[in-house]
């Protein structure tokens, strides 16, 4: 089944917002078999929602729309469907119901405008809203369908799992999109891409590879519709393996973050990093898994240089003879937060983000990478690039993949 | 000027990328006059991509298309331009040049995949990319205008800073949009709406105002088209200051951490952390900053209770009698941090962000936050929600505007 996702809101166009629900609802629906044709954004203007929904439906059976639907008078998804439908509000006594329970859970008062969310188009099908006030609207006509969804993530994407993938599920029967993923580093795409052009040639029909390239890493998925073809898949994705085996680091689709923290609960380890260029970023993403309490114990963000010293004991001049950037002290700091935080495992990095250059003139982009893993120290000098940001998201990846590439040699 | 963005890429409909593109290009476009009319994404399909470009050109002037533009198999978009403005490709010998200096830069080797991207569409203006391999194409149609981007983020928005923008400037003579935005916490947005109700009401024609929510604050962004609505602008976010003065944090639209930054530098203060739910995430806030180090020096992660005791001299039976997760853990954790690593300021958090239930079936969610600014301490409870991912940034939000206020009050 073909299916658009329409996300709506002025705080989109404007680039307020980064639309991360598309992203979200187009992870889902494609694991489940869907085939998603394309993803729109429009404004807060009827209008344009119209029109959206018009052109989607032309190419689509089913329509996931997200935003618009809040009791503010900028929202106003729910007065669109009304005419794209044909229907009108009525007064739903289970939405308040709903909505006074939720507001009950929260402390929180009742005020006119929350009343306006118990409104809603007489001839959808309501699907209360477990986690917010905004009821979830089913419409169908002539066999297709169309679901209005809050914009808030977590609203939406409760919705989406308990209710409207499962009753998606139940109306279509739908082919299966097999896939299969695994990650390389160290290499650049366009040599990743002559050392496969054969693979690519030879692959059989319906097949196709895609390049995903992420800071650090790049992503290689294999994928195929039908799910007669898992064994063939298999088979392929052995032959890939033996072709980029110097650059592999894992299968899956997971994140790095993911993929260590599955290693070290498998291993039994504990982890600790000490973090200067990037800041705490390397632990803020090992911390966004909800084991991460099993086997992380904590980090020295040591920004400053005198908390490298007090804190982890770097000696003064080792950092005065060769940098504060470098592997004599990127090698002490790993050491010596294992043995403060009593780990067995640790990370550290020391480099220089930009924008400015680092000491003695070293430019931006120069990170010394060490890792340790009982009582084996690896150190790795990256060059990782020029704009900051990415340069901290590629710094911590890096780092994560060469600890687990560690721990996977043992 | 009316624009439209398209979006390329099958990870963006399988959901595996966040299209941060298309919204990166919508603020800086809006914030240099244009009106974005819609947002797609289309997958890496000829057929796809050459409708996605009809439609779009029937409502929009410009179209900027990123993504698709790579030496890979999969990528189609030069192709389909060929297609759309009946031209060929053709070879193009200063694209080869900029190839040839950016491997050099970077120290690789070029490679026959890297030769395909200096054929260009015959009819196109090239713009070359300085960042990276892959050229920008600029075509014109009638009046209308196509531009066409790499996908890879920092390529796109150099060349859109450093070209495409100047360039669309010097065509076209356009409207600017004027807006003005602050931030509200502690008020929910239908409460907050109600407060606006009136405001709202009386508002002059051609005003809008927009509630934007964010994890632990609301963004209140008020707009009109036309320069000449300056001064009432100003005059009307006054008004609106008022009504929300309880609740107000901050003017702009800047993140809580930048005007955090901001402060700090101002009064040349420091900073350090001591996070214990949050992992790391206030800190990897901070530092994703430019100038962090001028004000910034450091964290610790406590994220075992073993950390808390050595590192952070909390105290074991504090911790015994009133549970990690506490008014007296917090404090003693912002007063040592701030102690220990010798600054003005300090943020302490603990909590329970989820999945597992607390010490003492404490609920998910629960989560103290104290600041210190020089002998001041001031600590407050918040119940943040069930997502740990959510829960983790409206945390780290809620701990930065907390500091925000207390700094502002002296």
């Amino acid at each position: 089944m073909k299916v658009e996702i329409i996300t709506i809101g002025d705080e989109l166009l404007i680039g307020q917002v980064i639309d991360t629900n598309a992203t979200w609802i187009a992870h889902q629906l494609t694991s489940h078999g869907s085939e998603i044709a394309a993803i729109s954004s429009v404004g807060d203007c009827s209008e344009n929602i119209f029109n959206a929904i018009d052109v989607a439906f032309e190419r689509a059976d089913i329509l996931i729309l997200t935003g618009g639907v809040g009791p503010t008078n900028d929202d106003r998804t729910k007065h669109t469907l009304c005419q794209y439908f044909h229907t009108a509000l009525e007064f739903n006594d289970e939405v308040l119901l709903n909505i006074e329970s939720i507001f009950l859970k929260r402390n929180l008062q009742l005020n006119n405008l929350t009343y306006k969310q118990a409104y809603v188009p007489a001839s959808s099908n309501v699907i209360q809203n477990r986690e917010g006030t905004a009821p979830i609207l089913w419409f169908e006509k002539e066999d297709k369908i169309l679901v209005s969804m809050p914009g808030v993530p977590y609203e939406m994407q409760t919705a989406m799992d308990k209710d409207v993938i499962p009753m998606l599920k139940k109306r279509f029967q739908v082919t299966e999109y097999v896939s299969r993923t695994c990650i390389v580093s160290g290499i650049t795409e366009s040599d990743l891409a002559s050392k496969l052009a054969d693979f690519e040639l030879l692959l059989p029909s319906g097949f196709s590879l895609s390049y995903l390239p992420s800071l650090g890493y790049i992503r290689l998925r294999l994928s195929v519709w039908g799910n007669e073809h898992k064994t063939d898949l298999k088979q392929q994705i052995r032959n890939l393996k033996k072709i980029v085996k110097p650059y592999y680091v894992s299968k899956g689709s997971k994140l790095p973050e993911e993929i260590l923290s599955e290693k070290l609960q498998k291993k039994e380890l504990t982890l600790s990093t000490a973090e200067s260029c990037t800041g705490g970023h390397i632990a803020h993403k090992i911390t966004l898994l909800p084991n991460a309490s099993k086997h992380y114990i904590g980090s020295i963000v040591s920004y400053a240089n005198s908390v490298k010293e007090q804190l982890l004991n770097v000696d003064n001049n080792t950092i005065e003879t060769h940098g504060v950037v470098s592997k004599e002290v990127v090698e002490q700091m790993v050491d010596n937060v294992s043995k403060t935080l009593n780990t067995n495992c640790s990370i550290a990095v020391s480099g220089y983000m930009g924008p400015d250059v680092g000491q003695n003139n070293q430019s931006v982009g120069t990170v010394w990478i060490a890792t340790k893993y009982n009582d084996e120290i690896i150190s790795h000098k990256h060059n990782v690039g020029i704009n900051r940001e990415y340069n901290i998201e590629r710094t911590a990846n890096l780092a994560i993949l060469q600890l687990i590439k560690m721990i996977g040699k043992f």
